[in-house]
């Protein structure tokens, strides 16, 4: 633990204050001249969300990981959570299998893999198979996982995700991670060996060792698969131990999200996956159900992203205005702190996530007002929180859950 | 020394310019819609400072530690004078000591003290003794003092503070700080016994034994004493190594202060105390003498910080407004670079100290304009100097005075 985080843990105290994350995933855009020099935060028309602004907010701009980088949502979102990303790196493994909707358990090596083509000579002829359809990836998964169930004592889990793609997950004891992956990156070479990242951990050779055995198990049972003969793997890495969020805060966390990854990494860190509600509306319903038995409620909110992912700049304004018209649903049981932002931008000209500062609102009794009419990006731009690092997110709303002592006399 | 440190430091030389760093303590503040949604500094009534402001200065706002992390005057001061409040930390024990007005030397063990009642079991039943009145403590502190002077080659210090705290010091060779408080910090416990925090330390353990040896001698001295006839120990700790604010910069620094804790505080890193000033005026004129014996004046102005504490918006707006209207005798005599800032905010609307960046103002021949009007809160969130942390001040202060070489070719 850094001695800033040292500091922040001795002086937290619990205050049975209710503080809300709502995240807009990739909210965050940029304005062009193709979009009428908007950002559709800008364009959105958003009553609720400029009443809330007007009745005393604060704004800013956060940093998802460090200037210039741009995240994924493993990253984005352990942010957000306060975990230093760089310090707290997750393997695309593990997010992959998140994704999928896999509880991983502490000490669980993932990868995420893709099937391949490969000639008579053992070389990658297609590291995509021709992106075989999903139905064909589950089918060769089926086959995998039937006949490889364990490898000595390790437990050896196959899963199907989309297209091509599937994951593999080592579950047993002493295996740990990171491996290089078996992806030799491009077609003309051999599938590679997975070493160990540091050749002196026992833990990794295990699962090099693995590795090499489950090849020798699974190459056989595709032999005979034209399309799909091969696979290759990346990320392999274990999941990471994490302090929970409720040791690190003090408080009791829920999670409100639909979608499987985003679940998954709010469980990472100990989040309460509350299941069932499958629209907005139904999130924020719950959560004013569920407003005394937690402490801390992340609500997670796809659709923008989406949106900025397809460059579709209309879809995305739709999804503000969406959201915006559902937000008096929650505001019906305002929390102590509120705050609205994304784990990073995705702004349409880009058709991806970027590295732009996002957009946050910060609102509590204590947060002040910065005088702004809307939430905005060149509003955020003036507020008084300025742009800072996501990973102190969490400790202004703390202090704004007054749940920090003095420091010092 | 960090390697940052070594680079300014390298970089610096002499060049002879004044520096005065006015500090309106607890300065910053919010906007609420109970104060019409202005701070104090927005409705303050300011001219003098306005015709400052739009003679050309630099603005910005301050994190005074961290995000989110409310600091006490000692914390605050020291990031103003330019040291990392995390790096450098000062117990609770010689804050409180240097507000009484004591001087510490360097190596001195302070602790904060409260008197307490215990039962005929030695249970404490009132850990504050009913928050007995100031006279009866200072007798209560001339018994302790008359009785014990030394323990072994040791020095004792016991004096008197408000109501039922007090402060032991404990002045010697070889003494190490921090210790366990003696404070079980609920009532029905006994008294704790003070804990070297490292129990490999030396001087830790010299002090152990020292605090066990003062409760042998104290508590008999008590044990007729209805009301308090116990003592509580907290935040033992010695005065910290501090590189003098001579050394750091270069410069020969002087402090107007009338309150004691600042006095202490200024004297914590080596700066000369003048002493004499009871009013801002009185403070302002006395710089104005003493310009040409001095680099850097630290003048410190209380009243802010205390409307802020009442919760006293009026006040605070007139404590502003008292300040501006001293400001003409410094400008009498102007420096090469005049700050004015707080320490920390002390938002009317949470009657103490808080987290929220406090705004800066920095005026110097080559400090640009930022083409603001006023000094406030919000126009600082748009000011050139961004939104930094305190420590970083000193620097700024020092590169408008041209005290830094350029770095690298």
């Amino acid at each position: 633990m850094s001695k800033l985080d040292e500091v922040y843990s001795k002086l937290t105290i619990k205050t049975g204050a209710k503080i809300a994350l709502v995240v807009l995933d990739g909210l965050g855009d940029i304005a062009t001249a193709a979009q009428g020099n908007l950002t559709p935060l800008e364009a959105a028309r958003t009553p609720n969300l400029d009443a809330l602004v007007q009745s005393g907010c604060a704004q800013g701009r956060m940093i998802p990981v460090a200037p210039g980088i741009t995240p994924g949502s493993g990253p984005g979102h352990l942010a957000l959570f306060g975990y230093d990303p760089i310090e707290f790196e997750v393997g695309r493994g593990v997010i992959e299998t998140l994704g999928l909707g896999i509880e991983l358990k502490a000490g669980d090596v993932a990868a995420r893999a893709n099937f391949c083509t490969l000639d008579a000579k053992g070389i990658v002829t297609d590291r995509r198979a021709g992106r075989i359809a999903t139905e064909v990836c589950e089918r060769l998964c089926r086959i995998l996982s039937s006949k490889i169930k364990k490898i000595g004592t390790t437990e050896v889990i196959v899963l199907p995700g989309k297209e091509h793609r599937f994951v593999i997950v080592f579950r047993g004891t002493g295996l740990e991670g990171p491996l290089t992956d078996t992806d030799p990156n491009r077609e003309g070479l051999p599938i590679a060996s997975a070493k160990p990242v540091d050749g002196k951990n026992a833990g990794q050779k295990k699962v090099a060792k693995l590795v090499a055995d489950f090849y020798k198990a699974a190459l056989p049972l595709l032999k005979n698969e034209k399309t799909a003969n091969g696979f290759l793997m990346r990320g392999i890495a274990h999941q990471p131990d994490i302090p929970t969020f409720e040791e690190r805060y003090q408080l009791k966390p829920a999670c409100l999200a639909v979608y499987p990854m985003y679940k998954g990494l709010a469980q990472l860190v100990g989040m309460k996956k509350i299941e069932g509600p499958q629209t907005v509306q139904e999130q924020l319903e719950r959560y004013v159900k569920e407003y005394d038995a937690y402490d801390f409620f992340f609500i997670h909110y796809k659709y923008t992203d989406k949106a900025g992912e397809d460059g579709n700049f209309a879809a995305k304004v739709k999804a503000i205005e969406d959201f915006d018209a559902a937000l008096p649903l929650l505001l019906a049981r305002k929390p102590d702190v509120l705050v609205i932002t994304g784990d990073h931008s995705t702004p349409c000209a880009l058709k991806g996530h970027s590295w732009h500062p996002q957009p946050v609102l910060l609102h509590s009794a204590c947060s002040g007002s910065d005088k702004l009419d809307r939430f905005t990006e060149t509003g955020a731009n003036i507020g008084s929180l300025g742009i800072f690092e996501a990973k102190y997110l969490m400790r202004l709303m703390q202090a704004n859950a007054k749940m920090f002592d003095k420091f010092g006399a």
